[in-house]
């Protein structure tokens, strides 16, 4: 009898129906019962018996691939898969799916909410208003500004229609693949990520997790922007060094940052000490549609592997690129 | 000499413009030196000597006017026109102009980030984490819900073009004048008030505080909202009746509020206890683009009206036709 272990957490929360679409298939599988993201070591000691993962964002790698034995289908819930070795999935025969569409409102919106908190200074004022302080804090329009999106796929993409509804900012993107989706009608200009460091007030991350962006913002891309610069990160820890925005940050250089995502999750570093760090658990997807809509999709390419369908949510030829090329 | 009380805070902070014009036209003025929102008797005994007042929202009665034999003009910065008695003005040959343009921008954006703040939880999860707490909490998009405007005019306008980036929700809208603005191309269904109450995700109120307006939203229009409903106000105290809101939140109705302006400020009355009201210090307008226009909008009206050139900002006479009629 086929099972599946269910890693991500939450699962099921806010709508059954990834449930009870196992419970109706008549398929056994287990829910992550330590309730948070598992660490390596733990992964690879609960995963031996099972032939289907539906994931989160814990670390699928060789080593956890090893005592895998009878792994077939990793089914990711989400975009990223810097948390999936995916040429040590090929060798060993284990087919990768993911739902790389069904985040993407979602992380906008949260891009764009947290853009404004810093902007207007909402979750400052707030804090001190509930502690009895009454103080008028100035901020910046979006239109009045720059705007510096790094990533211009699925995410940065939607980032960039929500923007439209906010007059004409000068809106500068960077992308490895530039005059994608060209169709789009906020008027933007392609640019070096040179150019967005030290020209945007605020810089938004939607890159995913590779070689070649880890610590893509280090100390020197941080110190290179704007004095009263915002930097946001909703798209993987890792990529912005958080030990070194933390020093910046100490040092009064940026006016802000908004960090979702960390090298560790649940995170509790440096950055906590700093009253310019907003700071989310790893929200961009939770809105509960889109969640939920990640679940199903990944509930379902479970189902239809261990119901003998064709899958319709496989890792595409250029993902394994990526990772073979150390890109 | 002519003499400009300027009671508005902050005045020429972020700008020293409309300072820099004052002096270069040669007119003496006098900056609010208490340093935040006067009250009336304050108002009434700084008033005595003054031409013109280059006013904030600070109560422009009949009793300071009584006191006020030399005053010409009101100069106010914003739109409201709540703060001031347009009648007692009229009988004292005092003119009114004001600059309602200016603000609405800066007001709608605010609006919309307090509305992502409380639909993605940001501001608690972020005081969550810097205490050290790691809670990934479901929220709700735009596109998913239903969003309710009441008031439909120009900052209420502006909202409506800032949601047109997020999808494609279904808003509902209130005003005294429907089919404002046809132009505009979110689609929108125009309703009255209790639909919105009872249908919306999010109210949101645009509307000027009139004697119509005053406790709009008391207890029986709360309780009318859905349980998970959000209610936000970023137009003017007293619109929302504060106290009940407050007993309201603490039963448990609603999922949260925002409120913006209150019925005295600074304010420090019961909603500080609330947790799930989210609360900004009436910084709607204050963002430096449309604070500096307001400022220099306001200060150059009454320039114009001190050397002789005719006025451009005129409060036209149906407002003084909502005083009059009570409405």
């Amino acid at each position: 009898m086929p099972k599946v272990l269910i890693t991500t957490v939450p699962f099921g929360d806010k709508n059954r129906l990834p449930i009870e679409q196992l419970d109706a298939a008549g398929i056994e599988y287990l829910v992550n019962p330590i309730g948070r993201k598992l660490r390596e070591e733990e992964l690879a000691e609960m995963v031996t018996d099972f032939d289907v993962l539906i994931a989160g964002t814990e670390p699928i790698t060789e080593r956890v691939m090893r005592r895998a034995s009878r792994l077939k289908l990793i089914s990711r819930v989400g975009i990223g898969l810097d948390s999936v070795d995916l040429l040590a999935a090929e060798r060993r025969g284990i087919q990768v799916s993911y739902t790389p569409d069904a985040p993407a409102p979602a992380v906008a919106e949260l891009t764009i909410g947290l853009m404004l908190s810093l902007l207007r200074s909402i979750h400052t004022v707030n804090a001190r208003m509930h502690s009895g302080e009454w103080h008028r804090y100035f901020g910046r329009r979006i239109a009045e500004i720059t705007i510096g999106v790094i990533g211009a796929g699925r995410i940065g993409g939607q980032v960039l229609d929500c923007l439209g509804g906010f007059g004409r900012p000068r809106i500068l993107v960077n992308d490895l693949r530039p005059n994608l989706r060209p169709e789009r009608d906020t008027a933007i200009e392609w640019v070096g990520k040179e150019d967005i460091y030290r020209s945007a007030d605020v810089i938004t991350l939607h890159v995913p997790l590779t070689a070649q962006t880890k610590n893509m913002i280090r100390r020197e891309q941080l110190l290179q922007m704007k004095q009263d610069a915002i930097i946001i990160n909703t798209s993987r820890g890792g990529i912005v060094n958080e030990h070194d925005l933390a020093q910046v940050l100490d040092t009064g250089h940026l006016a802000g940052a908004a960090i979702d995502v960390f090298e560790q999750e649940p995170y509790a570093g440096d950055l906590v000490r700093s009253d310019r760090c907003l700071l989310t658990s790893h929200m961009g997807s939770m809105s509960v549609d889109c969640r939920m809509r990640m679940e199903i999709e990944a509930t379902e390419e479970a189902i239809r592997f261990l119901t003998g369908q064709m899958l319709q949510g496989l890792v595409p030829p250029d993902e394994y690129e990526v990772q073979r090329q150390g890109l």
